[in-house]
């Protein structure tokens, strides 16, 4: 019979403990952004800030703030040693 | 004639009843997610616990905890033995 | 003049008919699974029983249970002797 | 100056007057459907009875019954004869 | 500084004033179709009568009616002569 | 700190400015029309008057009028000379 | 535990802070658009002033204003220098 849920985390409430801290974030088109989370809304859009981009694996680009559409977020993992 | 569905499962009662199992999660793109459900939304956004991910078959990293975003995933799967 | 529909079976129905019968269903990416209707929900979200995966007409699974998510369904057949 | 629509079928008045007639159905991936149209619901979810199923012109299954998903519908025409 | 557009017409405007009339539709995957359009609905779903199908520029089928789904649609046009 | 956009032109201003001006419109499928806005909706469909039409950048047809259905929008921009 | 998310930008916070400045702009089918963000809305619609064109690195185009559809959009950066 299923549980109640009441202590087990939302998908949003990944991101909240993510705020400030690392991330990364596949996007379909075999792209990549790794970078510090400092926010998000209901639809998955992410900000990110000092970020890295890598295509198919390679580094293609360095932002100061990048504001990534959350409709084409395949995941979002926060990085190890800043996971709450 | 169709008779009533009071004791079918709904789709999200798998999800529910599979916190803190192991899951199999495909996605789009060849991806697979495999580890413990922390935590999902009605979107089926997912939370997973020591996944790990492949990608056409092949081990493409593991992740302390993972947001598979909804949209993307094709099926989601009780481990055997982990099953109600 | 289109007459009523009073008597026709609404596409829900059928999977209404179908529970704890074996059911054919056939996702993008060239998938099919066959195995007992579960449960269903509104966004044809489907959960099966015993079920076999395919890909590209080859056996690629087995599930005690499966949550298929209903963007990716192409059709649901029921299987012939189970119809009603 | 546009006229007013009142004596226009609507499209789903289409396929409300296609109950119990055979109908073609054309959807993505190359695949094609003729049968028996059930019944349908707005989302053009359909239920054809006795149906055949092309994939790419070359016939690929029988059905004695079949639920198509809406969404991947290119178009439905009802056969010849079975007009009104 | 933008100037009100009450004199435009919407674009539904363009399908009720081509009712009775010859319509070009392209459809995505090199579809074209063309006839008389019979009705049309918000989605922009379109029924034809007497309609020709192209696939990649090669007459494909002829329909005596047939409702395109309005998903697939990249254009309507009215053909030359039955434009008001 | 983020200012007021009160003074920011929204994209529709960007369409309500351009009735009756020629536009450039780039569609999915490597396709182009350019024509003289006669109307638009909130969902970006388009009307436009005396349209060329590009596929891959070679001239592929002529329309009276067309109605461009806006899903398939990539952009739309005013001409230069012709813009406010 | 989550803690709240008052100090951390919403990303359309991103967009209204743009304004006036210097955006990138990444777009599905390798397409590019830098220029001067003038306006937004809610769906990511983007109107930019001075804008220039790449597809697949290349230089395509240049638009004295462009409205690019929200849809098609993978990312949004502020440029460097520009930003708050």
């Amino acid at each position: 019979m299923p549980k109640p849920q009441t202590n087990a985390p939302k998908p949003m409430d990944v991101l909240r403990g993510s705020i400030d801290k690392n991330v990364l974030v596949d996007v379909k088109g075999n792209r990549g952004y790794s970078g510090i989370l400092e926010g998000y809304d209901i639809y998955m859009n992410l900000v990110l800030r000092n970020a890295g981009e890598t295509i198919s694996g390679n580094v293609s680009g360095v932002y100061d703030r990048i504001l990534v559409r959350g409709d084409n977020v395949i995941f979002v993992s926060p990085s190890k040693g800043d996971m709450q």
